[in-house]
């Protein structure tokens, strides 16, 4: 038991063996192995099989995936180096489609390499890898910030409802939703948790649970399907959830029964928290109808983590992986500079992108 | 394929092997295997275990598990035989706490006997058996009849979303929520069903997904967390379920989830149908806080039908089988005598039970 968990380091960059060692979380809880990944294909897999997931985690992922595809390049020039960087962007992008801070970061990168236009080509490379470490860093400090606001709308001993798993290790450290939690065990808050399963790929029950159990937080699994009990019986305070994308007006997406559990918060009388970093707020989407929803494969349903096959041969099963949460049902959106109310409207302070058609290259 | 649904026996009584030829219903769908039981030790075994389960066929098992108890008795009188049966009651009855058919079923069994309490010995036994083929041919005659009026709230080509299995093998035929579904699949209604799988036991894709399959109706399983997804986006028309006891006020108790699920149908303006053989209305009950919730093994969350557990060592876990759905969100609740719209109190029928006070035996 421990109440550090930023020693839980999900993603690091090992300079020497230019290597970026990650946490392989679709093995936990049972085994806790970090693998080496050199290639920008191979963080490619990573992301889009899970070994890493989490908005700001992939972000990470992708920015140093992104220099991983540059760092040998025999690229003689800028508007050479540029057209690779930008093809890793599109490549490493398109990885999982939900989340914004995936592009978000690999943009970052991108522009990164244009402020060095004019530097030697080791000099622009070097930069990327600073970007990305930057990143990661500054990903570290939202999250605390986050944890430090969302923790004022909090009391001592409340019980608390969280879905899926947007902790330490979808972070550089501390998670979105999960940072409360963990500031106000270092605090003597002694909240009691509850986590959903979150099925069909089980981060509540696999990583939530082992990862606050870990630093020590009072957490019980509950079925998904139990969360309307467990408000009923008067065992919730609040739901504190993440996301992955948040539209101009406040809508915003995250796993697959965030719908759901607004709903049934409101149902109940209980707040109901997004934990966003800037990061995942995107602007330029102006509600939650515009954003795209990952669609997985049927087998996470019907076979995945299974002894035997579960559903019957020729069964249909449809796998979204996420669902928006209409704005009117949120209670307060928690980003790292603080606490915003609805309405969400023209209120939310997104990331400083440049908006998507200037996204592409200026010189094609 | 078939369209004869009633062609699954899920239980029948083999009179010359006096034996309860029982399907198997934890080895779907992967395997089709009937089992023999010839003690009330086997039935209560088989119940607790969820080898057969549904509130109408736990009760039809128990009442013949009554009488594979006192078949072979010694008993001299009555009264001895009486004594042997109410012990049967009391202890197959408490093989699940929540469904309240078990125990009318039981109780049945039991009155059944005291009407022939003049008669010789074994014309008593023979009537208890009697009474439990009773019990299955009315289940099947009440399951039609509820499908009959359910299905006149339903229009073709409908998207019908169900929770858990209450179809032809959780009866002795046709289902409850389901038997509409069958009904309309006979007559052209082209439904599209979407099954909860239904944690933890996965009875909406192991048996939902199995049985309606088979009978050629259209069904895909999603997660249950994705039922607000599937209901916002519109493809969803009508929200089917069964109970396993309805109060006098008509709160509905039901897989754990079905509450959850009336919440969101409320939200998005989807009607919300409990189906309910008389058996399952308790007036006796008032309201739901006073129905038990079973809360069964925290194994069945963290470990049951992995490869490998899912849950971080010493992990807790909360596993009610069963929650309440209150009665102001339950659009109407369909019986074997026809649609009932709220308010509930007062006018619903139920069993014509004796108090429980008078469910002891009268003469101890």
């Amino acid at each position: 038991m421990t109440n550090e968990p930023e020693r839980l380091r999900a993603l690091r960059f090992d300079e020497e063996a230019r290597a970026l060692i990650m946490l392989d979380q679709t093995l936990l809880p049972g085994e806790t192995r970090f693998i080496r990944l050199t290639k920008p294909e191979e963080v490619y897999e990573a992301i889009s099989r899970l070994r890493v997931r989490g908005a700001p985690a992939i972000g990470i992922a992708a920015a140093y995936g992104g220099y991983l595809g540059i760092a040998d390049s025999s690229a003689p020039d800028y508007r050479a180096l540029r057209r690779e960087l930008a093809e890793l962007r599109d490549y490493l992008g398109s990885a999982r489609p939900t989340a914004v801070n995936l592009t978000w970061a690999l943009d970052r990168i991108v522009r990164r390499l244009d402020a060095e236009k004019d530097a030697p080509v080791e000099r622009m490379k070097r930069a990327v890898k600073e970007e990305a470490d930057a990143i990661r860093e500054e990903d570290e400090r939202v999250c605390r910030a986050i944890g430090e606001h969302a923790l004022a709308l909090l009391r001592p001993g409340w019980g608390l409802l969280t879905h899926c798993n947007s902790g330490a290790i979808a972070t550089a450290g501390y998670g979105t939703a999960l940072a409360p939690i963990y500031l106000g065990g270092e605090r003597g808050y002694d909240f009691k948790v509850f986590a959903d399963e979150t099925r069909p790929l089980l981060q509540g029950i696999r990583l939530t649970a082992w990862e606050l159990g870990r630093a020590g937080i009072d957490v019980t699994v509950i079925c998904d399907s139990a969360a309307s009990l467990v408000m009923s019986q008067g065992k919730v305070q609040a739901v504190l959830v993440g996301c992955d994308r948040v539209a101009a007006n406040g809508d915003a997406a995250n796993k697959i029964g965030t719908s759901g559990l607004a709903i049934l918060a409101r149902h109940y009388g209980i707040p109901f928290y997004v934990h966003a970093p800037l990061s995942t707020i995107d602007l330029w989407c102006r509600s939650g109808r515009e954003i795209v929803i990952e669609e997985r494969s049927p087998e996470e349903l019907t076979e995945r983590w299974y002894e035997r096959r579960m559903a019957p041969e020729g069964c249909k099963a449809f796998n979204p992986a996420f669902d928006v949460t209409d704005n009117a049902l949120i209670s307060a959106i928690i980003t790292e500079e603080g606490v915003v109310r609805p309405p969400y409207e023209g209120r939310l302070t997104g990331v400083s992108d440049p908006p998507p058609s200037e996204r592409k290259e200026p010189e094609e």
